[in-house]
């Protein structure tokens, strides 16, 4: 049985032992290398995933082919692009693993599956779309208010842990300014 | 009994006789005149409200005092800050009424209680936040990637039938342009 996804659930919900070995039956392990892309870009995302190990971020390509890093996700978090994987639509994301990852993979049909099935599945659905959401929404709003220097403040934040594990030019991408403005930046903040 | 009400969250679940009664008693009526405020900014969104009849706008107050209106509702559609009615957080935007408006308005106590009391409930929570995610994240991607161009044929894909009863300063701001580009644009696009 996946035990870390089995307790990263139960922080939501309540799951008999009956239903925890159903659960982990609906995931299959897939690893990847870094470099390897979970989704591509224009593709309809059919699969969410549970991050065993590993570390994946969000690709946007501009009009005039400049790529950005819109988020990041890493281990003991989920993946997947969530509003093509749920009204079907291209994604217009790739995301992509920048380091070696392990994911539980689990099928748009089978998710719904466990909403039904478990007793609780319903409840769980509500409760990470509203986590989901809330995210999106607080991104929203940096986007329309913040300043370079306040977005790092908030990068920091929100993935305090990752400042470390990422490529500078990842970080700046996400921040929306170019590297060397990142400097300057930091260099502020650090004062 | 709301029957307006009750017939659009009968579009996502079952409701029976008895919880049709039920949910409608957890809705109280409240009437704004045009100008009012449902949200002040910086408040804790406690209610969420079913807009039988009107017409709102969110409004996000920048840094420099400028006033944005990011987004509308209209009669039909639920209308709240769900993000600062999830996490419990000061709303970022103002929701104001801009036609004279009669809403529903449940509690946010009242609307957890929705959720374990009727037999969907919680399939009902999910699936209009999955509803609202898909809204949100569209327009992301929209202020990442589109022009004032693309996003004013978005705005009247996405708000059809409310391009003839807002001020044009409003869909300006919403685009994103002076009103005069705007002008421009849709002079473009008629062509």
């Amino acid at each position: 049985m996946h035990q870390d996804l089995l307790q990263h659930i139960g922080y939501f919900i309540h799951l008999s032992e009956e239903e925890k070995e159903w659960v982990s039956q609906r995931f299959i392990i897939r690893t990847y290398q870094k470099g390897d892309y979970f989704l591509r870009e224009g593709q309809v995302c059919r699969e969410a995933a549970f991050i065993q190990s590993g570390l994946l971020r969000y690709v946007l390509t501009k009009e005039d082919g400049e790529e950005l890093t819109v988020d990041f996700n890493k281990e003991q978090e989920w993946t997947c692009n969530y509003a093509s994987f749920l009204d079907k639509s291209p994604s217009g994301t790739a995301i992509q693993c920048i380091e070696p990852t392990t994911l539980l993979v689990i099928s748009y049909d089978d998710l719904q599956l466990l909403y039904t099935h478990v007793a609780e599945g319903q409840k769980f659905g509500r409760l990470i779309c509203e986590f989901l959401y809330v995210e999106a929404i607080k991104k929203v709003r940096s986007m329309y208010t913040h300043q370079p220097g306040e977005r790092y403040l908030q990068f920091l934040d929100t993935y305090a842990s990752l400042a470390q594990r990422l490529p500078q030019y990842y970080i700046s991408s996400y921040v929306g300014v170019q590297p060397p403005s990142l400097s300057r930046i930091r260099k502020r903040l650090s004062k």
